[in-house]
């Protein structure tokens, strides 16, 4: 038993309430190094006799560990715990708070805790992200439904788009289009910035209390949102609160009145006047932007003025969720409180943070339900496009992920595969149609929210900003109808099925030096399994897990066969195999 | 490089800020692995090659694992990082969020972050926290001065303590002997409960606004206070959050209108009525105590009726810390709204928390300063009266602590010996005071706030609750005058030099199988070794590492020589020595 490797501490990701009565625990350990694993658990107020055993299961593997589970329920709230890990000759070590020993524990002392099961403290994401599709909106780019709102130097729709041009993109023309989005099978619309400002982009923000008069204004954004509702499509906004615009008025004032402005404190400012020396503004910005001013989140009346803000588009608009723009440079105080004044609000809207790292911290109840997974977007992408990672590399990183969380967390994350602030899927795939298909078949058949960036899905390309955010293709004869029904099928086939969305997560086969990945996902009620053929040629994939099922295919490539148990998938191809027994 | 040692996850005692410029990083590799490590550091929006290098120092080694460490100061306040590990072969590999690599990071993605250091979230416990001496008072028990205010079965003063006999001990008492604490050197006291409630031990509240009737009455308690502040002693109160008394009035009005009460949910309600079934009561309780039944304190009124308990006692009479029973099974919420009030009214109030386990997840700076560092009480007991830990051990747990928190919460953690909850030092010490001076001596001379139990300094004795919790012996024929010396001197050696209290301290002999323990404690100004000989012989102590110190006893057990650079102490003795030439 590798002592070095085994690791536990309670809270976050190693021990966490799941629902009202379970607490999930999981424990590290070397690959491969245990055999079996065992919780000695109960409540410390009980004779120590009364303690009982469980075997825990190999959730996940990485490439360095193994990482065991089991859900325990205590009678009581109070949880205390040890562990014991048995190798394959049979040795078994056990390790509790105080470290390792060759002995079973005999008293409460020393043992591991979850101190008390709080339901206040339930960490209960929305339900309906389990279930969401999201489609993410450019605004400015997506149709230009009004005319009449356009921008003076406004560009014929299509041409090349550039850091500080513009297209007359607007709400009207996310109205105008709907129809597209109920075909297409998303129930959520993820819209980037909607507010005041002086970019294309509105992560300059001047106004947090108006839609940009290019965009329309407050009352079409309600009947944007009344409609979506209608239709059964949720609508969340992008809370730009780590930094202002440049244009934003109690900036303008700080800038024109120095340390007497009444919103001196709003601001960091290192320096009085305001300026920019060799580069770098007198105040921090997010980056080195001057035109990005870093709001003082400390201040209280900082504090009530973006609260306000969160509320006031939750209660007069009805969105259903933010997303948190450089939401890690925010201090976790200022979330708390805004965590308690949206969920105040309306209780079931989306909290999503964007990170670019490992979260834990934010995601513990208290501020986030889910960040953008960035980590999942590199991770599918080095596989699927780059080939980076063979098919091991690719099992170990995704379930590393999903070990660094918990299982409520994983659940709702925000699983996406490209942005505006990314090169678009289908050029990171070298324009190879099949290879998008693989990474959003993976992204549509795994756990967590998955986002689809407009246009992806009418084969629109794109290297980085600006060129990722072109003007959407509407004309029909443009557009690759062929990868929209691709598209539309695979988002059909996740949300007919629960197992697809929030089932357990199993990896079949995934090994070194090979392209081929099986997984599967499974629930109470059904099974599938997963085939992704990451290669330049036809691949068989033994099924040996699979006897006794009775498989049929539920959504392939074209070319895929399951004949008298034997599945053989097409270079660069997938098959979804539903059990039809259960 | 055993990759498997070696851990990093942003935040918690791994990266904190210290001040408002530093940041702490700390790597963790398998013991002995690590000839050196380095740190890349720097900020994501500056250009890549703007990143900086820094050796990182050796600052903790346990059992399994090497601990380094590095104060970083990010000019921008955002900081990105890697690792790199080289070992005695001169093999280096980079470690970094994405995992190992021989080659080094060319991109800030993937680094570790450390996103923002936000002044408002820096975790600074009070500046005294360093400095204080505890002595802890059980008030029943520590000296009656008013014998009017005496329960009507009081027993006469010294005999036999049981689980429900009275003493009559009050504050009056302990008024009168503030000339002892004084005399001993002590600057503050922590109180066990004084408000009115029903036990002799006061952890079952009927009245968190009143003193005990037995004890005297609010006014007293304000003048105790004020004498004490007189004399720079502070004062410490104990708050029992968790549960409420079997008499408090809301639980009252619970039992007797059941679900119709207006408290109802002020508890914990499995099942109305509220009565005990085969020895569990049918709510939750601290244990299954039915007289201690457990507070809701996820309820608003709750909140604002303890909130407002805090906030009186420090208004009102002035006291400068609350230490918080059964702290780990109330809610996180609770104690984040906690510290926003206690802070509120006074900005240098130690919050404690009680706590048997790792509390990392409550000292964060958004709940405690501090926990009742019970792990350190077991390995210095272990060490030093049970014999369990040889040197080696000894040093490996002390270390394993103290890598285990950020260093201000090192720097205000409360370290006891003992309590009114486990048997008093002497007598663990198998009343061989040789040995209770070499556990007080590493109190005293060690990080964080020492606290004296009531009547050790006079050599008291006494197995586990309740005869831990005898009256105070105030006959000085019948102190152990000789112990008392000790004590007052090693405070007094102590409060005269700052690198015995906030000092770095380092190892410099600890050998498995030995009993001597050779420890540095240093700061800018001064250096101290402290040598303990927990042995059955008078032991030499080499001292290589202090060539080119111009070494003087400054604090040694009798019989201990320094003599031309040569150390003996003898059995169970101890020195303490000084470096006058810095």
């Amino acid at each position: 038993m590798l002592k070095e490797a085994v690791y536990h501490r309670p809270k976050l990701n190693w021990s966490f309430a799941y629902d009202e009565k379970t607490v999930v625990l999981r424990l590290r350990a070397k690959r491969g190094d245990a055999a079996s694993v065992e919780t000695k658990y109960g409540d410390k107020f009980q004779p120590f006799e009364a303690m009982r055993s469980a075997p825990m299961r190999l959730a996940y593997s990485d490439e360095l560990f193994d990482y065991w589970e089991i859900d325990v329920q205590p009678e009581y709230r109070r949880l205390a715990y040890a562990f014991a890990l048995t190798d394959a000759d049979g040795e078994t070590w056990w390790f509790s708070e105080k470290g390792f020993s060759p002995a079973a524990p005999d008293e409460h002392f020393g043992l591991f805790e979850f101190p008390f099961l709080h339901r206040s403290e339930l960490f209960r994401p929305p339900a309906w992200v389990k279930d969401a599709v999201f489609y993410q909106i450019f605004p400015e780019r997506f149709a230009n439904g009004d005319p009449s709102n356009d921008p003076d130097d406004v560009l014929p729709w299509g041409e090349k788009p550039e850091w500080y041009n513009y297209f007359g993109g607007d709400l009207q023309g996310v109205m105008d289009h709907l129809d597209h989005l109920t075909e297409l099978g998303v129930n959520a619309i993820y819209f980037t910035p909607l507010f005041q400002a002086r970019t294309n982009h509105k992560y300059d923000t001047e106004d947090y209390l108006r839609v940009d008069r290019h965009f329309g204004d407050n009352d079409l954004l309600k009947r944007v949102v009344d409609a979506c509702h209608a239709r059964g499509i949720r609508v969340m906004l992008d809370a730009v609160f780590n930094h202002a615009g440049g244009t934003f008025a109690p900036f303008l004032d700080v800038v024109e009145k120095g340390a007497d402005s009444k919103y001196a404190d709003w601001f960091h400012v290192r320096q009085f006047p305001l300026e920019r020396i060799d580069g770098v503004p007198t105040y921090d910005a997010f980056a080195f932007e001057q035109h990005m001013p870093k709001l003082n989140t400390a201040n209280p009346e900082v504090q009530e003025y973006l609260l306000g803000v969160a509320r006031y588009w939750i209660e007069e608009v009805g969105i259903d969720g933010w997303r948190l723009d450089v939401a890690n440079e925010v201090d976790h105080a200022f979330w708390r409180r805004f965590r308690e004044v949206v969920k105040g609000a309306k209780p079931d809207c989306y909290i999503l943070g964007e990170m670019f790292h490992d979260a834990m911290m934010w995601l513990q109840g208290d501020q986030f339900d889910a960040t953008m997974k960035y980590p999942f977007t590199g991770t599918v992408l080095d596989f699927v496009a780059r080939e980076k990672l063979d098919a091991r590399g690719f099992a170990d990183a995704i379930q590393r992920q999903l070990a660094s969380y918990p299982r409520q967390v994983n659940e709702a994350m925000f699983n996406l595969l490209d942005s505006h602030d990314t090169p678009r899927l289908l050029t990171i795939c070298g324009e190879d149609a099949r290879k998008l298909k693989l990474a959003v078949l993976f992204q549509l058949t795994f756990l967590g929210a998955p986002c689809i960036y407009y246009g992806d899905e009418v084969g629109m390309v794109g290297e980085g900003d600006p060129d990722c955010r072109r003007c959407m293709v509407w004309d029909p004869a443009a557009q690759d109808r062929e990868l929209f029904a691709f598209y539309r099928n695979a988002i059909g086939l996740r949300r007919a099925h629960a197992a697809l969305r929030a089932g357990s997560i199993r990896f079949l086969l995934a090994e070194p030096g090979d392209g081929r990945v099986l997984y599967e996902r499974a629930d109470a009620d059904e099974r599938f399994v997963v085939a992704l053929n990451r290669g330049e040629a036809e691949a068989a994939f033994p099924l040996p897990e699979l006897e006794g099922g009775r498989w049929t295919t539920a959504f392939a490539a074209s070319g895929a066969a399951l004949v008298a148990g034997r599945l053989t998938v097409p270079a660069y191809g997938y098959a979804v195999l539903r059990d039809a027994a259960e």
